[in-house]
């Protein structure tokens, strides 16, 4: 089956198509590329959902409490956990506890876990086609779920339309690390592990930081929600916060400017990738600059610019 | 002074030029790509050196004393220092040692940290450039410092043309990071602080590493040098190592097959470079192109594919 009738499939919510197109997605399948832009046109109806904090923060515990939430509300859930640590596991972890869970089944749950090796510019790129893949699918809910603070990840987050920063009490440097880098791109923050000594500490550390921010008039007010993933405590009203928050994109107007920064992000690093594949081993073209540069008969910036003229 | 007539004045070996080149290739400014150029022609005669390992592993003290070794054999040294970690600190540890030394005040001692916030990216392409400046400005010697073992940073050390990796004893779990990482690009491996306990043990475990690695006839042996950076202990038959590593690289013709690989990296990163550099607000075609993909009447994959076809 070409990537092309997987997408019919997939628009039609078949969850063995939508494995079989996240896998594509990928591994970069021949004609993946031409699915994605089908797939494209059929998505923008989901809500996409980030979820980011640091290791040990319970993000997979939140994440599949959130789903449970939106399944009893009967709304259809996508996933996609980013974790590049998670080589090695194969980003086990969260799929088991939504499999062990009562989702364990559920065909309207959908959970994949990105860690492919190499570049992460390419594990960003392969998650966001993956959102545009469960959205076009149709699932309400897409949660896109990543760890860290690096770069990377803040790019990859911010295609998220709600961004939900999730702290636990007891992390007082992390609570710095949020402060430098994922503060601009919250919505929503999460103390989780609410029930914990240090609760009320890190509520207010986190509301002392979103007081020092600058915010304009008419922007939207940050919340705090204190969760206890495991229990499920405080989960409907960090679903109603996600709904308020989109319900203010809409508004505002932020929710075009959203979409329309995170389709320069994809066209960035599609083009990226292209000259990256084209760049490389085989083509006569390189070769020769390569050549060229290493005698030191041209230089690598004329090489570069010459290379990307020819394309 | 444009970066034209700096670039003249740093082939004459002026450490104010260099110092000013190395600003302006941080910072991408306007006609640094021409200087670049012109250095790329005037370089290609230092012996450039990659020192790699976690942090902890002496890396700063070990560098430091191979440049008063050098030094003492009036051989002139480069150091660039590439450090994503010391943003904050503005990779200022190596330079006061540096200075602290008996190095400080020497002209023929070069060293600057490149620690550019944004995208390892651009901090991979800023280190291999201020390699170019310093080869061209004419030291003998050109030291690339980097820590940690990410993919960026295994492409940055693949630059050099020996590469070696420090160890410390009593790492256990970072010996079995470096052989994830790290085996396939050090010439050379370094337990430094080998006055500590556990420094046999350190080597045994490294040279079950080696043993098992498949190594073809005619490669190079890697060796595993002890070394107390501290006291001096094991630097003069460190740097003995390099050099027979550098002899046996030209005489095994793999010195061109490195700098060819180097090219092409360079050359790609720079093509990468070239293509975000265009693809940003202002640009019209690019910002019509996210209006039409935002809008859902085109995808970002052929949106992707006119702007570089245009370019």
């Amino acid at each position: 089956m070409t990537p092309g009738t997987v997408a019919e499939r997939v628009k039609a919510g078949e969850p063995g198509a939508i494995a079989r197109m996240l896998t594509a997605v990928e591994r970069r399948t021949e004609g993946v590329n031409e699915a994605l832009a089908s797939l494209h046109a059929a998505s923008g109806s989901a809500h996409v959902l980030g979820v980011t904090g640091p290791p040990g923060s319970g993000k997979s515990t939140l994440v599949a409490a959130l789903t449970e939430h939106y399944r009893s509300h009967g709304k259809t859930v996508g996933i996609i956990a980013v974790d590049p640590s998670s080589v090695f596991s194969g980003g086990a972890i969260l799929g088991d506890r939504i499999r062990m869970s009562a989702l364990g089944g559920d065909r309207d749950v959908f959970i994949r876990s990105i860690a492919t090796r190499g570049a992460l510019g390419g594990l960003s790129r392969a998650a966001l086609d993956a959102v545009t893949v469960l959205d076009a699918a149709g699932k309400d809910v897409v949660v896109l779920e990543t760890v860290g603070v690096g770069q990377a990840e803040v790019d990859v987050i911010s295609a998220a339309q709600t961004v939900a920063v999730v702290s636990v009490p007891g992390m007082g440097d992390d609570v710095q690390a949020i402060k430098a880098g994922l503060l601009e791109v919250a919505d929503v923050h999460v103390v989780n592990k609410a029930d914990r000594e240090g609760a009320q500490k890190t509520v207010a550390e986190l509301r002392d930081m979103l007081r020092l921010s600058k915010r304009k008039p008419g922007q939207w007010n940050v919340p705090i929600e204190q969760t206890v993933a495991a229990t499920g405590q405080g989960v409907p009203e960090l679903a109603e916060r996600f709904a308020e928050h989109l319900s203010w994109l809409s508004r505002s107007g932020e929710l075009d400017v959203r979409a329309r920064r995170n389709t320069a992000t994809r066209i960035r690093w599609l083009a990226e990738e292209f000259v990256l594949d084209r760049l490389k081993p085989g083509n006569p073209d390189f070769e020769r600059a390569v050549d060229e540069v290493t005698a030191r008969i041209g230089d690598p910036v004329s090489a570069a610019e010459r290379l990307i003229r020819r394309m």
